[in-house]
């Protein structure tokens, strides 16, 4: 953690008049870009024909990330590594079924430090828990690997500045593996919004509400309770934070200014704790909520609720100048005037919800550009919610393989995790406002809105 | 705060250094309660076999309350009252096609002094434009008249004080018409929620997102076009508000401590104002967003957004301990097990969501007290946004006759009406927190839970 904030009042010539109407923005360390490192905007790497990946976590996520690697083309799954042998070798054998031939490092916590040495190994996929994340990706970027984290791909801002400073240094890709910008109502709404169909987005909103009591019981020793119960703020913001951002072209002529943050008390989440026979103070409250503001004067929304029965929602909604978009609870698109790209201020004619077979037809005008027919069909046969990891992974390796760009970078990984330590911050200080570090310190307005590369 | 933090500011270092906070929370000023003067918590006056109502301001909302109230039980329209002459002289016509004689004052924009001067006026019923709403209202309870005001009926601190001082002055009535506090879900959501089927209710959302795109035009001299041309904030927040504060025992056992909000850049609202031959700056933002946060650890969230174009959505979504509701877009509550009242927390079988037929189902369980089948079909008849703007006269000329309280106080209408200056106070501090002021000085918890009065 930070030992620092400096509080800087903005706005003094608008105080009134009593005593406790100073305002403050709370801002944590920048830390300068050292000389002779360079942003990683649009950072392409040498084209990789055949990309070895190094899978490290083998537990529900990691074996998942295996087997779905396994059938993407341009890639090998050259080594896997869990701190548990059996694990290690349970993907060892599913590889060897299918006629591959891996290493597997295993036994100890640092066991992937060898894998990370592995010169079969090109890209690190970083499925360990939420702790790990950040150790293991480090440790590759040192030894010369491209890393994909899953999410939360950082816990504090400590983490995110030493993967982006890393990663600018090493030259090394470091993405966050936020599968749920790889939905499909989500690819087709970003295709629609960079059309121009909903005008200027100007609000989003996003949320990871998502009931967990089934859930507690199946993390090892119960280590997100654990985390829940050692920590406060919205600790699990990027699925519903990621595809709002792509959308609003974050860092790519926009960026995340300040963000403020309040959540309840605590009610349901003692209970859990107690039932699983933990003790001490409990921080993480039931529901969390945030808003950011950006630099073009939009504003998101966020919430986080995995304590309380309700319907699973990652909210997704774009609130634009012409038109609109929600996925939750039922999707649903509202335009000012049938399939208008345009505005007419004269002619007021209301707006137009599409759900239903009608929402179908308009969005079935906007395929996602990475989204070949083979490709949807394929992903949805293999599964893995829905289709959207594999289409994550096969971009990925696309990239990798074409010398691309990613998709998302070091700055998508770092401004989307760090909603955690940041709206913690907001909250213990009354919901104060917080400012949005620029990680790409400048380099936010390099690139013209949100695109995904292509091979020419 | 948090000690740690290092507070650095040299232009409010004295201010800062005297409030002995960095991140201050604003506080607008709380004036004492004036010696001898009483709170007015479930106050009643006494009773009114038939009460003579005098509505003021005839205009869209008016007219209809005019024909409304002529059908409402225990009461009479007495007297009435607009600027403008032929819009009084209709009403006077309507009702004496209906046999009601009763006194027009017109012709001023201070008529309405007459009516309130009326001795056969008991009660004042405030349809004005929203600048109107107090002068009217303070006059009337002056004069020893009970007031029912239209929403927003306070559009800044200064008046929701002045409007709880001189009703605990006068020991008059003061209702906010907050009809949405009376449509059939919320009213059936509230019965659940206090019938424990939630749990505890620890977050709540409410919102007024409505496309006013084809209204605009409609309003008188473009007044209201206006009024957001030159107030930035959530200047509508009561429809969203009321309904969930209720179900929050808002100064019934709770209360609301702070604020915070941001605001998007207006994009929409300056193309209508220059449509509508407006110059000018424009001030409030497309989409407002706001959170406060309650004594007891709740949080709720608000929304406001009238330009752009969308479903309209109050929201209304109430999250619990055990359950949860929500109207908006489909109505839907999910429970934790079926019709479970409590938790079994070794028995986590996850949620179930309930739609349509089985929603309705399970709703029919619940009726509202205050929903007799006869009051709903009689609502349902005659109409009013669906029923209930008639359940909302009913209820109040019900307790007036029978001398309970109403259902909704002087502070209710402060604490829902103060949200529009807070929410520009904390926009205009870039997202600092406020403090909601405590409009019953400490009168909050006097009171266990929200609840309707009724005749023995």
């Amino acid at each position: 953690m930070n030992p620092r904030y400096l509080i800087v009042c903005a706005v003094c010539a608008l105080l009134l008049t009593s005593c406790g109407r100073g305002t403050g923005i709370i801002r944590t360390p920048e830390p300068k870009r050292p000389a002779g490192q360079e942003d990683m905007i649009r950072f392409a790497a040498e084209p990789i024909a055949d990309v070895g990946i190094g899978v490290v976590g083998l537990g529900m996520r990691g074996g998942d990330a295996v087997q779905r690697l396994s059938l993407v083309p341009g890639c090998h799954v050259a080594a896997v590594c869990d701190v548990e042998t059996d694990r290690a070798e349970a993907s060892l054998q599913y590889l060897e079924g299918r006629g591959v031939q891996a290493c597997a490092y295993s036994g100890e916590e640092e066991s992937y430090k060898a894998l990370c040495e592995d010169p079969a190994v090109d890209l690190v996929y970083i499925c360990t828990d939420w702790r790990h994340h950040v150790p293991v990706a480090l440790y590759a970027m040192e030894h010369g690997k491209h890393v994909a984290i899953e999410v939360p791909s950082a816990t504090s801002l400590e983490e995110c500045w030493d993967l982006v400073n890393t990663s600018e240094r090493t030259r090394r890709h470091c993405m966050i593996l936020e599968n749920c910008c790889y939905d499909f109502f989500e690819l087709t709404a970003l295709t629609m919004a960079q059309a121009g169909v909903f005008g200027e987005i100007i609000h989003a909103e996003g949320a990871y509400n998502h009931n967990l009591d089934p859930f507690w019981k199946e993390y090892w020793n119960n280590w997100r309770l654990e985390y829940n119960s050692g920590n406060r703020g919205d600790l699990y913001p990027t699925h519903g934070f990621g595809p709002v951002c792509q959308a609003l072209d974050i860092h790519r002529g926009d960026r995340l200014t300040t963000l403020v943050s309040m959540d309840t008390d605590p009610f349901n989440g003692p209970k859990h704790a107690r039932a699983a026979g933990m003790e001490g103070d409990f921080l993480a409250g039931d529901v969390t909520t945030t808003l950011l503001r950006t630099e073009k004067g939009k504003t998101i929304l966020l919430e986080h609720d995995v304590m309380t029965p309700r319907p699973y929602s990652r909210m997704y909604q774009l609130v634009g100048t012409d038109g609109y978009a929600e996925k939750y609870p039922v999707q649903g698109v509202c335009l000012r005037t049938e399939g208008a790209e345009s505005v007419d201020y004269q002619n007021l004619g209301g707006e137009k919800t599409y759900r239903g077979e009608a929402l179908q037809e308009l969005m079935a005008r906007y395929p996602s550009p990475i989204l070949t027919p083979e490709l949807e069909a394929t992903a949805k046969e293999v599964g893995g919610h829905g289709g959207m990891d594999f289409i994550m992974d096969y971009r990925l390796i696309y990239c990798l393989n074409n010398g691309l760009p990613l998709d998302m970078d070091v700055y998508d990984l770092a401004e989307w995790c760090c909603v955690a330590e940041l709206s913690r911050i907001s909250i213990e200080n009354g919901g104060a406002p917080v400012a949005v570090p620029d990680f790409t310190r400048g380099a936010w307005n390099k690139v013209n809105g949100f695109s995904y590369a292509f091979a020419k």
